[in-house]
């Protein structure tokens, strides 16, 4: 377990990272939203109640890599954190999709390398670890035409884990298990917001790639 | 153009068809939804304004083919049509994906052929004619689950609009055109309701069908 | 058809035109309203998936010709078009009807052509050509007051089409050919709201104006 | 002035009487709606203030004769007037115009007629008067469709008062003097509903009819 | 009739005059609130609909005399009225009644008359005339400590209107008459706020004092 | 004091008890409405908290001693009471001055008494004992209609409970006292519903009716 | 792990369990509330999704045993269930601390027993097996009243299931370990109401008990 | 009885102080909230009705000892006061408690000595008199960890008050009394904010501590 007592962590992302976050920034389990963040935070309390993580829901719903890069100084270094986690690419790849006309909202590959390696290089002389967790999209198909622009951004932020020394916890591979069983409709209306099902998967990603050494049940 | 003045048609279906219509029914331009039977009552009224069409909105969310059946002669042919568009069982696909585990909720191939071919002999000697349009998926890859089901569901609607002598609106085909150009989610968030600009596509399928002999433009 | 791929279009208007779109601007179908803007974006879109327009409301709720001349320049050609529509007037002349002791608030004929001139000859230097519909009044009677003032101001915009080579859409013809078969009650409350009925017969002329050479079924 | 103390009087009609009165039934200055008949009520009050004029408020929105005849004896005559004031038709005649294709719900002069007759001869031996007003259209072109339909129902209204010894009281006369000056839309968006000022028209028109014999001023 | 074709009237006051009126400032009957002024409004609009008479309501809930005096020049000079309708002082005398522990919100008789006197001669060269309504108070039993304060006020606006060459409408006297027949607790709950009843018995002094020479009924 | 551990007490009325009560009927001071009845029963459950009184609000908002009476078996008796009180007739009163023309729902002195009598000797073969606090108006000059009426009212109900033992709380008497001091205004907007302020005055004269012998403070 | 393919798992109980449930019953995890009964279900859907496990709410908040026996047939049985989980009593226990007078509604040990066994002898029959989770209080401190009192129906509860073989998932003893950390008041205001943190330690009690063969992470 | 008439008296606080107060600051029974402060208003105005207390409510839901000193100079000593009663700090105590993570929002005794001396410090030289009301704890248990940290408190603000001359109401002790006879729970959810039993325990001590010579009953 990576964490210890009294550290800040930071979760920065878009919509499935904010999903209902209280505003403006706000501690306790109450403020973090509906989604994986509160998960995570609930279960690390349960588990460890002997311990304080002070732990901040960084998310703004719509957020490409380019608008996150934007107030990462404001809102998510500004924070101090021990550990930041970083999920965020899934609207630089969706715009292209589903606003084909609305060009410059979207961010293409090279760019998201950029504005993740951005992040991650103003940062890592200031925390402890960084967490990465890739854009995931819920579906198996890889000609899905968003699916394979999905795994192409997944692959740069892998590479970025990998170059800078970052904790990848691979989000995308425990979806497609799920996948392999029941269909995507089953979780999401549009594949990309996870719910509360979706969201318990993500937080099996999160707390594998801490460490988390106590068990639930 | 096979309707004539002061004609009944009725519009049976799931929530694609209902999209928000006046309950209890109404008749009128404005207690029709805002979903493909608006504009279809539009378009014919600017077209035709000599003629009066009385349309009539049937669909109900979420019914399935066995729901639409058994709500039939209370809400269908108790409104006395002309002319019936029957446009169901994207549910009976649907809830065998996204609630697998609720299974009496699930309407399998052979009960939708039987639902559907009830509806139609139970109608055809009432009635001038009845449209059939298939169950439509907004998903080009055959190889998705819901997506090859779907057509199992189309083939079936075909069949029947066939074996009966049916007007068969073959709506699915105007959505893989437009598929091949955009992605779906430029569209619809779920794959399944259609907005506007699906509604639209449902209504070239439908004006076609009928033999619409006047252009807007 | 005169737009191309990538181009963009801004309608400036009034209610009319604005029929609720969204606030501050914002690109893309849902944006819209729900008048004749979008369906004009949604059929363009469904006759042309390969091509983007760009498409932006500009209207605004109770704008005379006078207040959109205000924006123009912050609210239209801000947006750089490629084309640009109008179709402003009717407010000019319903507040001398139903306002008449707010003088401060009527714009006369030759204020009207003026800012109609200044539109168009602010705009031409920078786009690719603009389509001017006159305002219309839902009332076959010539002899009703505020028809015959609508016809002075239609005949304005007839003449200012012509004298800067701008393409005249006529949408009061479109609409006086329905009146001939339906009172204006059938479609508005107001002969000046154009519901949705109204919103098609408004895209008949605008379609027309632009050589839209697909049809929809 | 024609009424006493302590006498009821009950004033039938559609939505221009009702105007959102209170529902259930009730009595008193509130509960009358914001139309002509608090308006006539208030003035009374304020004229006579010794006297208790027991005024109740039978109107409902969207009435034709049919739909008032129906509910005569439950809601008009139940309530054991004095005195009955109609004012009934504009529906008759207005869904001939704006809902051309749901002729069920048109109301035919021969109808009308009949309709108006039965109210007056259930009533006459249970009152002691009764005030007829016609309905009325503020469009002062005769040529209007809806308003040369108007004058034949308003000519339907006349007559059965004449006939039956009735008062008449005018209000379309009214309404033409005020139309000599201002257009329609100065009062009303749809030229049925009145607002406040068109209430006042009516309130001339009826308060000249009972022979209001103080004046306000 | 003082009032000529497209002069200003604008009436000052609290929340009697008031009522819910439109902010910010409009002009045009709907705006008026659901007080006097709209019904003096619609009146004068009914008897004279050759005449423009562009009427605003300048009143504000809970306004002493002394808040008058501080919003004249921005809210009633501002509007650069032909003539004025003042009518204030109940809330002067109200604070001391209900709010006796809160005394700098109390206004006595002497800064009274010294703020209407400054409200007048700061106005008088500016229009044609003045019209004061002195506060009143719905209660018959000059015993009552509040009517007895309402009556010194009442003189110190009759003083203030004879001093000035101002018309002077004694609205108290009409409630007075009223009075006599019917307890205050038929109009208002609190003896101050009129009610739509009582809003009519305001215009009837307010009419008469004008010389309004044509009449409703 | 009367009470003692487990007993039911009952508060019949109108909106003076009722004063938001919980409906259907439950037990617990936060089911008791923001009136006397809640702050009655929070000083008894501070002053004894080794006693469990079991208090119910039986006020019915609006109410007449005729529409108590009608509901007395089934909503004060049916509770079971160990103890009643008793406080109504100001709508019996107050019709007769709000709303003169509606004299059916007038409750003149005869019936008062004659109602409040039933209410009485049907209870007392089943109660320890009976509480009346009479109907009060808050207003000092007895020559106000509305004061009159009201004395009449208290005298009987000071009478009835002579007749029958009961225990007679004045609550006129106090509102008198704190008359002398400061104007009605100061408490009620319309003499008749108490708010917080008159409340603790109906409660001193309960308080003290009931011979309380602990002190607050 | 007890559970297999298809089978229907019922939650009775309280508020805890209740904790928003959608009504009426109806299937799927988003009908399931926002407490343990939804965290449950979403970690058995993503630990073993190739299983269907139906499992229903049938929490209602404010029942005390007496309240769920009743419905116990039409609400618990009437599903058909396969596991029966019961967690009741808190309310027993709590009436009698916040609510001392109301003594019907107190639901006592031996009534709470009787009440208890009932539900599990009518259920054995029916059912592969039943789930007992004792009443808790979330105070570690043994002396208080009502923790007092929760530990002799949580001692009822285990001696309930040990009589007739149930499995008995110890939530206190879960509780009681975190509260050695933290205080009553991080998770809960009441110490009643779990929240979503006190909702995991309650899943954790769960999930054991039936076995749960796979982890999260 | 320490207040004379006219002298302005500030309760400085917290939640329970607030408890609803009107905002910004207004003078008036109907502006101080729903807890004590009214209470204690409502019942000196009812027993010195010939005296004027000038009561403010200055309390802010969720301030700390902390907060208030911030707020000291500008919303306690900005309104003149000529007494002020203080009471807080249990957020001090609370926020360890239930937030033990977010260390910040601690305030430990011996800030809390010092905030608390320097509002009394700051002053004493303005004011005729200071009361301190401790922070309590409902929850009779010293073991508790809250109630324990709660004493401590308590002991700082007697000492304060001692070491100063103020006057110390002692809350808990009134509280404590009532918790031999009655659980918590019967008047609190979470055992710091009162409800209205609570808020008349406050006013007990209160009343008491400043010489309260009239008594209610």
């Amino acid at each position: 377990m990576i964490f210890k007592d009294d550290e800040i962590i930071v979760f920065a992302g878009d919509s499935t990272t904010d999903d209902g976050r209280m505003r403006p920034f706000a501690e306790g389990n109450n403020t973090l939203g509906m989604g994986y963040v509160r998960l995570v935070d609930s279960m690390l309390t349960v588990l460890y109640p002997e311990n304080s993580f002070r732990i901040f829901n960084a998310g703004t719903s719509g957020d490409t890599s380019r608008d996150l890069l934007k107030r990462w100084d404001d809102e998510v270094l500004f924070l101090e954190p021990d550990w930041i986690s970083i999920m965020i690419g899934i609207n630089d790849i969706w715009r292209q999709m589903d606003r084909p006309q609305i060009k410059y909202r979207h961010v293409y590959p090279d760019e998201y390398r950029s504005n993740l390696e951005q992040m991650v290089t103003k940062s890592l002389p200031k925390v402890k670890g960084i967490i990465i967790m890739p854009p995931f999209f819920m579906e198996p198909c890889h000609d899905d035409w968003m699916r394979a622009l999905t795994d192409k951004y997944h692959d740069i932020a892998k590479e970025t884990a990998e170059k800078y020394g970052c904790i990848f916890a691979d989000v995308q591979k425990y979806f497609d298990e799920y996948l392999k069983h029941r269909h995507s409709s089953s979780i999401s209306w549009d594949r990309v917001h996870p719910g509360i099902i979706g969201s318990f998967i993500i937080s099996r990603a999160f707390l594998s790639a801490i460490g988390t050494d106590r068990q639930l049940y």
